[in-house]
Order: C-alpha cells, then sequence, then structure tokens
C-alpha cells in the first residue's frame, strides 16, 4: 500500500519502545516535511552514536572518549553516586546541584528475575570505592525491593571501611496532590517522617 | 552533558511534532540497544525516502513512481474520493473497501487562514474530473467550516455536469459512549437522523 521506502522507514521507527504503528506513521509522514539537511544531520548522528557512543571504562556511564568527563573531573570528588542506568546519570546531570562522582551498575539484584549480585558488576564498583576513597556513597536506586536489596548487599560489602553510606529519601513527591499518593509511599513518608524546623 | 553526538541525535528527534525533550532523549537511549544493522536501515530509510517519495503527478498522493499504482490501476475507476492530505488516502487504503480513486488537494480553503480556492490545487482536480469521466465525487474532508467551505465550492464549480457529489456521513461514532459525545456532533446525528430498517 505506503511506497517501498516508506514502508521500510515506519518498520524501522517501530523499532523504538512505545512507538506503534500510528505513532511510526505519523513520524514517516512528518520526515517528508523535513528539510535534506535535516535528514542528513539525523541519519549521520543515528551512525555515529552508535558508532562512538560507548560505556566510560570507570564508571559505565555513556562517553565518546575513553573516560568520560565526570570521571575526568578534578573538581569532582568525596563523594559517588551509584545508579542502575547511565540515564539516571543524566537525571542528576539536569539538576546542576550534585558535584560528585557517578558509578553505573548493570541493573539491580533481584533474585525473582535470576539477576545475581555478580550479574550487574559490583566487583568493579567495590574495585572504584577501595581504589578513590570517597567519603560518602549514595545508593540512588529506586524505592523497590530491587533496590532495597542492593543496597543491603553493597552496604554489607562495604562494612568496616570508613565511608559514610546513604541512600535517597523516600516520600511523598513535591507538588503531589495527597489523595492520588498510593498507600505504600503515604506509609513509607509517614515512618520516615521528619520534625518541622 | 550529553557526548556531542548523542546531543545530536536528540536534536533530531525533536524535528518531529509532537516529541520533546524527554521522548527524544527516550529514543536517542534507546538507539544504542539496536543492532548495527538496524541503524542502517533506519538511516537508509530516512535518505531515500526523502529522496524518492513525492506527489503522484495524477492525483498528488504519495508514490515513488511518476504516476501511482492506484492511478495506474484499471480496476479503479467511476468513484473519486477527493482528500485534503496524502496521508487520508492511507487511511482509506487500509479499509480495503473502497475501490475508487483519489485526489489530494493541498488543504481546505479558509478565508480565515487566507487560504483560498486558488491556493488547494482545484483546477488540477477540475480538470480531472472533466477528463477522467467518475460518475461519483466523494467529498472526504473533515466535517468542520473547512471542509463545508471547500465541498461547496467544489459543487459549484461541477454544477451541470452529470456527476454524483456526496460526502462523508456526520454522526456519532461507532462504539462512542453517549455521554462523551460533543454538542456539535450529537446536534447533527439527530439533524441526519435514519430510518430504522
Amino acid at each position: 500500500m505506503y511506497p517501498d521506502s516508506f514502508k521500510n522507514l515506519i518498520e524501522a521507527f517501530k523499532f523504538f519502545p512505545g512507538i506503534g504503528e500510528k505513532t511510526a506513521e505519523r513520524m514517516a509522514f512528518s520526515t517528508l516535511d523535513l528539510e535534506e539537511e535535516q535528514i542528513h544531520l539525523f541519519a549521520d548522528s543515528l551512525k555515529k552514536v552508535k558508532a562512538q557512543i560507548h560505556p566510560c571504562s570507570v564508571c559505565n556511564s555513556l562517553t565518546d572518549q575513553e573516560i568520560c568527563s565526570i570521571c575526568n573531573s578534578s573538581l569532582r570528588q568525596d563523594t559517588l553516586c551509584v545508579v542502575e542506568d547511565p540515564k539516571i546519570v543524566f537525571l542528576f546531570e539536569k539538576l546542576g546541584t550534585f558535584r560528585g562522582k557517578y558509578h553505573v551498575l548493570s541493573g539491580l539484584i533481584s533474585p525473582l528475575e535470576g539477576i545475581n549480585p555478580e550479574d550487574i558488576g559490583l566487583e568493579k564498583l567495590i574495585d572504584r570505592i577501595k581504589k578513590e576513597k570517597f567519603k560518602e556513597i549514595i545508593l540512588a536506586f529506586k524505592p523497590s525491593i530491587e533496590g532495597e536489596t542492593t543496597s543491603l548487599y553493597i552496604k554489607r560489602i562495604l562494612e568496616g571501611l570508613d565511608i559514610e553510606i546513604t541512600k535517597l529519601a523516600s516520600g511523598v513527591p513535591m507538588g503531589a496532590d495527597m489523595e492520588y499518593v498510593d498507600a505504600l509511599t503515604l506509609e513509607r513518608a509517614l515512618f520516615d517522617r521528619k520534625k518541622v524546623e
């Protein structure tokens, strides 16, 4: 029905998670409105990203260098923020307030899904912590069984070292409508309540 | 913050309408999970679509030929469905039930937006109708002031020719929840009510 190259482009857009037939079609039609120059920029950056972007050899975050700019920065020290996915590094960086370094695991421990401690790159993390002498390790995992399990596991391994180990606060999100906050979150917010000062 | 090629890819995804920063970032991250082969298929079909797809010289629908396969088909005759956008051709084709031909205008007449009859390619349509001797012209425009204006205008030009001119039925969409149908639609459905047979 569609011309062949158009059909192929629709199929290509569907490679992306969350892009179904309708959206892929809409994007393919939009492609026709793009300038020649935009098309080439798009096609080239697709290829370049695939060819150039890879995990940083120190922290596993994404970089086009051997070692990423954050790991290379001498202004960032003392604190290491451990995350489960490179995306989270960039979420934190957008805040612009965290001035420590990062370490990206390959996911979280999940006995249910058969993901064991040795599968998520903990050895590299521990080696790095021992070498770089951080004062604080922030475990920034999602509040979930897997996040808790991974946090506890790391805490146990690091026991005896003179490092503060912290995790993100859980509770009611800023600006949330109280009536839409789920029960688990509310329970946690109540349990972790803080003095008004 | 992001490596350069990654930043470029995010910007490229934002060329598409409806794709904001967040979605563009999500898609750029997904790109990293695609196979080399998929990336090349994607990049190539982007370029091919831009280079090969253009309006059919007869009906203005999209094709990679001089004349599209529908216009070239000898099995499709008698009825011409006039639409405001090439997308609509493919919507109808998906139904698989319409066996006539199409003609794509460049939009609809809209005095408010300064779009006049001479701006939407009506001359080519009229020439074609006179030449191809259709028995029926279906005006498949969206139910709106612009759609009505364009329909009336075309009807007036074709007056005197022995051609039936029809338009799509308006009314309550199939499967709609009556309480969510807007007042204008309901009024139209009431006005155009049909005998139960």
